[in-house]
């Protein structure tokens, strides 16, 4: 693998050495694992400086996600900004891969020579799937992406692994029947910075404003939080399909990246998140252990003794660690 | 700390050894885990072959927990059967311990010489209460008591904490209003084995009726479980303060316990609970490694180099792990 070719065909925004590299970063093989290591020591060190916008986006299925994204992403790319398209889907190698799809869905964008979409790897492990996720936006933005969208259809905690990675959090509903909101989790909630009701046309539209009040009014009963300026998070209408309230929503991004820029909390962001995924990585590698031999023989055959009441599972587990893994 | 004497003590069904060696337990300190560990293994030699029924309660507050426990308790202990109540409440800690006024709530129980009362400890950390929970459980077996209660208020992963040391899982409700099913969580009801509707007495008489039939017919939609004979899970309706429903409720208990002894399912559970456990002890070790020095310190000053983006997440989890971790 020649890591400096493909790091310099990254650095020139190329999309076949950018494709090659997030490959590299999904293999599970090890010589893989070193290579792609390499290679994101290597951009680091070439401290291009560049920074995209990190936008994550979840949404249940049916919400108009799809859609919202082609039409979103094409109005970015209409204004000259390069924009790439990430997944997260833990589920997506149980269903088969609902969101392998998205390529053809996004038929426009996909097709449109300043964006690149990438569908989410067959993992169905939530931290490989974070891992690879986290590596390939630092590619994209390393290649010279603006925005980088990633995606979530919001299975399990995988919402929360989106907001760990990105500088700002979409929440996508459709317009909700009567007054209810959804059943939208409060943690979800409090994740959101902008909140979109999508499908604010035709029939649906009065809803969707509707809507848009019941949830603007539910996030002013949320407590403030110190990295929003006055009026955020915020509820708006879109429409993806009549491609209606994207610039607007695009403007309110960008105003609210600004002032988080201006008032440090952009950069405090992004180093509380390296952190977070630093103390993740060295969770994660020293758990690993127990899967590799010979702790994984051991710890198998002191499963047994314990199952049979042999040993108690405290004496057994001092055992496994002093005797297999150093202490 | 004489642990002979301690077991001794024990395994003649002295409470104040038992509460001695629950403090024990409890401790934090790196020798008294030592002896608590000396003390577990010497009683797990004994091979004293006592098994008590352990059986997890939940149920938010108000509906009467301690009034049921007291109840249940005097019915138990008045057949002659000695019965300790223990305490998860996670929760205990940061409320000032709630649990902590069990003793005077329940009032006769606690003045009951064939029973035994232990509050929730002052301790935060779940881990850290599982354990200690699990082994006085374990202490109050080799102690003699035929019933250990172990109640949990149901804050966060609580209820699932004291289903895996428990045989039998009881969830404690108040009759609803209308026909909702008070939001319990659908993976809670699923861990009950009985559903007990409290306050079936008075007013809320016909309401705890009409409740009870609702829960019947949800648990009848779950799906089969492997452990459960024809009937089971079961709704009944209870009245601790007029003490109706309860004998009932123990009947079921012991018919449902019995089956799943005849039918392996009792010790197959046991056995799993012990690998559970096991398994849980070694991640738990293994982690808390990260607290200690100098994987601490080294953990500290390459986070802030991750933060200053000096060095990405991977790379930083990679050399604490190989210069720390020993791998």
């Amino acid at each position: 693998m020649d890591i400096e070719a493909l790091a310099t065909g990254i650095l020139a925004g190329e999309r076949r050495a950018l494709a090659r590299a997030i490959t590299l970063v999904e293999s599970g093989r090890a010589d893989h694992r070193q290579s792609a290591m390499a290679l994101i020591e290597r951009l680091n060190a070439a401290d291009h400086g560049r920074q995209a916008m990190r936008i994550g986006l979840s949404g249940t299925p049916g919400v108009g996600k799809s859609t919202f994204i082609e039409s979103f992403g094409m109005m970015l790319t209409g204004q000259g900004l390069k924009v790439a398209v990430l997944a997260v889907d833990p589920s997506s190698a149980r269903s088969g891969g609902s969101i392998l799809g998205d390529k053809t869905r996004m038929e426009h964008l996909s097709r449109e020579k300043n964006a690149f979409i990438r569908p989410s790897p067959s993992q169905s492990h939530l931290g490989g799937v974070a891992r690879r996720t986290r590596e390939a936006i630092g590619l994209c933005e390393a290649a010279g992406f603006d925005v980088v969208l990633v995606e979530t259809v919001g299975v399990g905690q995988s919402e929360t692994v989106v907001a760990e990675m990105t500088d700002l959090f979409l929440l996508l509903l459709a317009p909700a029947g009567g007054d209810e909101l959804q059943g939208v989790k409060r943690g979800i909630m409090e994740m959101a910075d902008i909140i979109l009701i999508n499908k604010a046309d035709g029939e649906l539209k009065s809803q969707a404003v509707r809507t848009c009040a019941d949830y603007a009014g539910a996030l002013r009963l949320l407590r403030k939080r110190p990295q929003d300026p006055e009026g955020f998070p915020k509820a708006l209408t879109v429409s993806a399909v009549e491609e209606t309230g994207l610039a607007k929503a695009w403007e309110e991004m960008q105003s609210l990246t600004e002032w988080r820029r201006e008032a440090g909390h952009f950069e405090a962001r992004r180093a509380g998140q390296a952190r977070y995924w630093f103390e993740a990585e060295v969770r994660e590698g020293l758990l690993a252990r127990l899967k590799r031999e010979p702790v994984k023989g051991a710890l198998e055959r002191m499963a047994l003794e314990v199952e049979a009441g042999e040993v108690t599972p405290a004496a057994a587990a001092d055992t496994l660690l002093r005797d297999y893994l150093g202490g």
